[in-house]
């Protein structure tokens, strides 16, 4: 330690005794930060402090706590996948948390455990979009057995997803039987969110007219569910015109392997006026799922979905990482793009500087 | 040489002039396998014969083949790019041949030279599904300037990618202004089209009344235009019907940077009715795409597509065939499938497997 370091405590005039008290305390501090096992016993115990405290080991970038984090997700396993997994999207505005909170509070009356989720990968840019402001869903985390826990941050959606879909287990280990996941649809998050849910639902509010110009590509494909919020007072006429648009327009696309037909319909979760429907249709949904077996096999091809997505990941990340590749890629870019280069012979190139490199 | 071999030369009683003769033939031969200087200056000349023995160096799993194909894309680059480039989808029985042929030798009319190639991962399984028998287009291959190469087979749907891309740049350079591509649509090939096309049409024919469930997930998004073929006697009133509906539906989808509205419409490639309009359709395309910018960003974008994909494609396969990771990926996949193990701890356990390996 250098001797001129000015707040060292040797440095300083407090008598012993204090600096003892403050070791000691540091000691306690010590002993209360649970074992890996005290953390297990914890979340299969139902206990929302070890559950947070494990949800944090997974959202680490410590390594020590990415090992501990992996030992306590393989010991939740087998008690976990009980529940029933709903993922919710939709663009900010069409009122996701208040849909969300009146769903909830539902559930929970009906005696529920409810978990929620949300995948936003953009929080590391704007400090938290979702639910940076912690005064969102306020009722609904006053209601019993409810487990709000925003998204891991300053990710890339992979690494979010990861922690996300990790956290569903614990989640599911501490008993909790309907995790509701929502995303507010930046970058392929909605797609991230549709691999990890049984019962995924677009949330839309009415536009100018055109209600289908405004939906992301891709996404109603996607769809169990289009619900269009906000269905109230001067409201009403114009969301049941647009439910006969989407209704129309999810009628086109070729049948999901579940069988099940998406539906297009409305509700306010200001009024509460649907809501009791659309628990009613995702209990349907699940019914019909798990009687021709499409609920358990989505759930394995989910499973493997995000072993192979994680490989390929890891192993872009791995190439794009490697220096010799960040010297030479922009220029490589630029020469393909400009007709200079063949994009394969370029690609050609680039793996064999990569291979040959040592790290 | 085994002195037993029956068939060798030295054990015939040939006279010695006889084996000369034979020799010299070799010789010749070996002669007329042209260097890659002559096959650049054939192709840049326009000369067909130099043309088809480049694109079999591009189809040739040979390694020094690969380096000679690469030396002549290389230099073709900088004479390509200037054709218009028409992929053209459908399932079989739609009658893609036919459509080609009536429309190729429409554009023939018109004094454009012609390439027509094909893109089928399939052939590998049902040996050249699509242009197995050479009997097809049959009168297009008659006209001026055509040329018609089917696909290279036997090969993953990249490998097949990536040399129809390199031969689209040796046809251009050879002087072809327009290049169709056509698929069958298997497996991802439609994609793998559209990503190297300046143009896609999808090609249709009236179904058992809902025209939208039969079309594959995804294309219509893709589609440029979708074309009702078959219009003609009895089912020019049906395929009038699924123009309507067909229009309708892709007015659904969130406009394409090109500001290009896709179309449907109609032709009969027996009659010939409405081949006229659909060139003229294409044409519009491109004198709109290139006015706003599109047309040549849109390429810049499949090159950097082509170059990811195939670094992506590439590093995926060394994965997969590392020895160690195929001893124990199937193993693993099921471990996951089964909630045994968690998707990203496993994932993690291969990678670390993979990057410890030597090969």
């Amino acid at each position: 330690m250098k001797k001129d370091k000015p707040n060292s405590a040797e440095n300083q005039d407090s008598p012993e005794i204090f600096n003892k008290t403050v070791l000691k305390k540091i000691q306690q501090a010590r002993m209360a930060q649970p074992s890996t096992e005290e953390l297990i016993s914890g979340i299969l115990a139902g206990e929302i402090n070890a559950l947070s405290r494990a949800i944090t080991l997974i959202e680490s970038s410590n390594p020590n706590h990415f090992l501990k984090a992996n030992e306590i997700i393989n010991a939740c396993l087998p008690h976990a996948n009980q529940s029933i997994r709903i993922g919710i999207t939709g663009v900010p505005g069409v009122g996701k948390s208040t849909f969300i909170e009146a769903l909830g509070k539902h559930l929970s009356n009906q005696g529920k455990k409810i978990a929620v989720l949300t995948i936003d990968p953009s929080s590391s840019i704007s400090h938290g979009s979702i639910l940076g402001d912690k005064t969102r869903m306020e009722e609904l985390v006053k209601a019993p057995h409810v487990y709000v826990r925003p998204s891991a941050s300053g990710e890339t959606l992979g690494g979010v997803a990861r922690k996300t879909r990790e956290t569903i287990t614990l989640c599911e280990a501490a008993g909790f039987d309907t995790i509701i996941i929502e995303t507010v649809g930046v970058g392929q998050s909605e797609t991230a969110v549709h691999s990890m849910v049984d019962f995924f639902l677009l949330l839309q509010i009415t536009g100018a007219g055109d209600e289908l110009q405004g939906i992301k590509r891709g996404i109603m494909e996607m769809a169990d569910a289009i619900v269009i919020n906000k269905s109230d007072g001067d409201n009403i006429q114009k969301t049941a015109l647009a439910k006969t648009e989407l209704g129309r327009a999810l009628h086109l696309f070729p049948s999901k392997k579940s069988a099940w037909i998406p539906i297009a319909t409305t509700c306010s979760a200001k009024t509460n006026e649907g809501i009791i429907e659309i628990e009613q249709m995702i209990s349907k949904y699940i019914e019909q799922t798990k009687n021709n077996g499409s609920f358990d096999s989505k759930r394995a091809e989910q499973n493997e979905f995000w072993l192979l997505e994680t490989i390929n990941d890891q192993l872009k990340h791995h190439f794009y990482s490697n220096t010799e590749i960040q010297d030479i890629l922009e220029k490589t870019k630029k020469a393909v793009q400009n007709n200079e280069y063949s994009p394969f012979a370029a690609a050609q190139l680039l793996l064999e500087t990569y291979f040959k490199s040592k790290t």
